[in-house]
């Protein structure tokens, strides 16, 4: 497949990201399917570090999720290691899948003098062929006695057809010193997370207990990464990680300065990830209120957010609100046409069960040209609310997975 | 907008269809959108008809469909009428939507001498404008004394963004004579109907009460009209009528020549909205056997259908079974990696959770060249069946919705 070139919504560069003590990283060049260019992915983790995931839900997921759900729970505070590798999922590859995860997961711990039980594996790329675990482990001594990388290093090497190397962070000023928060994140195509979203990492040096950091973890992922989407598709590998490596300040509660820099990290990783959107030209933020309750809300932004006619207006620059209403309609959430008021940007579109008097279409048209729209829906039945993020569907979309034979 | 090319799955002509006995057909031009081209279609039926319908279950669904749904269960054989305007789909219209139905149904019941609770009407086209009731009134008189209108004609004037006219139809010889049952559809985008599609209106110059007409049809939508998608988007409008005269022979049985005459044309119907599809090159039927109960088969295959990347690999002509077990992974059905079976037309794709043996790539991207295909997949856990049809989804797909302004 040719290179792509970076989505018009990417930032103007990685962003400056700080240490986190505790976490050291390392990259390397495995030639599982890429060729020059590095695929494989290591953080190792210093012992007192507890860790937090949530992973797709799909029937269908990968060896390497199967083998993390079975360890995530896992109370203890040993060191511990993410390792990922790009351009091969492992994920429906049977019997054979397992027995890599098993080789490359035994392979690393001796490396590292780590329980296997610590080691977290991912695998990104390719479905349905066999993992070549020999090469992924034969790059193992390289990555534990070989350079530091850095964030972006890290964010490039796991990368499969994003356009750009996604990263986020947050440093908080406590009374016993600083936090800081680093994550990175992949992903661009296969995009509906049902519990997180392609691969995502996040560190941080705070101490923090596991069942604590496992609720925020799980709390903020359904509010950032499962409230994205590219193409409604889910991944079968869909996985994200969290370490506190615990050399840092105590956090001991849901609220506060921390939890809110968990929060935004995770949520700009997770816009960043719908910013690299397959052929991506519009970030989109649906924001749905007044539902019956949060479900509900759920049910019609994403209903909005994934309709492949509200996507195809977005790109067309087409103030096309009648398919939003559409796309309410048909989302099974309980909605009454003649209490919805709809909004574009700052612009009310309807209300009432019809056209606003006061609507002008050149005004919906002019908004429709910006790069970043927010559409609003207020169902007027009650406190239910909910805000996702999407991206336009556009030629780039069919391109990159029609045109080109994967 | 330019007019389209005609689907490259379309048939080779309009078929050759039976008149209906006690079935009159009327078409108009009322300039409701379209210019210089018929946009009104009458049907009336004759004293001793007895009715059935579905509806689209969308919570926005358009003023029309309500005012059908309140007279659908009427038990009386009166005569009939089922009025189509193209151009306004009266939807998202408020008050004045309400005012618009009566106002036709008012009118087109003086005309023709019958209560106002035995006229439907629908309206598609454009959501969220004003119909101008006026203007469809304004050919009553020439409908109702003007020449009778063919099948085909009847075809086109319901017509919006279809690429061609879609009818089918069925003779059944019976002890008592032949009974004759014809239908016409219009629709090939916002397709993926929750209780029938767009619109489909058969007929049948059968006498068959009306508790068994509505079970028979309800029962044929189910796996006709409900399961077939172009866009996964659902349309405010989806109304599928069917009248029996009464003229022709009795059925009384659920089973037998006439109920499977019956599903035919509803099938056949169903099939031709997908062949004309908006930017569909591929017409692809998706078998799921072997899950755990049919919704689970249905959420499985609907899956599959609906699924982007499924879709534009079939556009892409790749035979990316990665896809496949990604979707039914998501589908929500419950679903065992190893114990999937998946073929692609008569070639076994993947067994056991990996990849058959005997599977050849080339054999595969032969297959996919082809224009009509067939996926399969067997979940291997239960009795559940269920197959659904949809097309691929191609750059002609975006140029249809996001180049051009609606």
């Amino acid at each position: 497949m040719a290179q792509l070139p970076v989505s018009p919504l990417a930032p103007a560069g990685f962003p400056s990201m700080p240490a986190v003590r505790g976490v050291r990283l390392a990259v390397a060049e495995a030639g599982v399917r890429y060729t020059d260019r590095t695929d494989v992915m290591l953080a190792t983790l210093a012992p007192g570090s507890t860790l937090a995931g949530v992973f797709t839900q799909s029937a269908t997921r990968a060896a390497p999720v199967l083998d993390c759900e079975t360890k995530i729970g896992d109370e203890s505070t040993e060191g511990a290691a993410f390792l990922v590798n790009a351009g091969n999922a492992n994920a429906f590859t049977g019997v054979a899948g397992q027995q890599a995860v098993a080789e490359i997961t035994d392979a690393l711990a001796a490396q590292l003098g780590l329980p296997p039980r610590r080691i977290f594996t991912a695998s990104t790329g390719v479905i349905g062929e066999p993992l070549p675990a020999g090469r992924v482990t034969a790059v193992f001594d390289s990555l534990a006695k070989g350079p530091d990388a850095t964030w972006e290093d890290a964010a490039r090497a796991i990368t499969t057809t994003d356009t750009f190397a996604k990263g986020a962070s947050r440093v908080i000023e406590t009374p016993d010193g600083p936090i800081h928060i680093a994550g990175i994140a992949k992903g661009s195509g296969m995009i509906a997370p049902d519990m997180a979203t392609m691969l995502a990492y996040v560190f941080t040096d705070a101490q923090i207990a596991r069942p604590l950091l496992q609720e925020m973890v799980a709390h903020f992922a359904a509010i950032t990464f499962n409230a994205i989407t590219v193409d409604s598709d889910t991944s079968t590998s869909d996985t994200l990680l969290v370490a506190a490596t615990g050399i840092g300040p105590k956090v001991t509660s849901t609220d506060g300065p921390f939890a809110e820099a968990l929060y935004a990290v995770m949520r700009d990783l997770a816009h960043l990830v719908v910013r690299d959107g397959e052929g991506a030209t519009k970030f989109v933020e649906v924001r749905v209120t007044g539902a019956v309750d949060v479900p509900d809300a759920k049910r019609a932004a994403l209903a909005i957010a994934n309709s492949p006619l509200v996507k195809t207006a977005i790109a067309g620059e087409d103030p096309n609100w009648g398919r939003i209403v559409m796309a309410i309609g048909k989302s099974g959430a309980r909605a009454d046409r003649d209490r919805l008021t709809l909004h574009l940007g700052p612009h009310l579109l309807a209300e009432n069960g019809q056209l606003a008097a006061s609507y002008r279409e050149e005004e919906g048209a002019a908004y429709m040209k910006r790069a970043e729209l927010t559409l609003s829906a207020d169902l007027g039945l009650g406190p239910g609310a909910f805000t996702a993020w999407t991206c336009d569907l556009t030629h780039g979309y069919i391109a990159i997975n029609a045109d080109y034979r994967s």
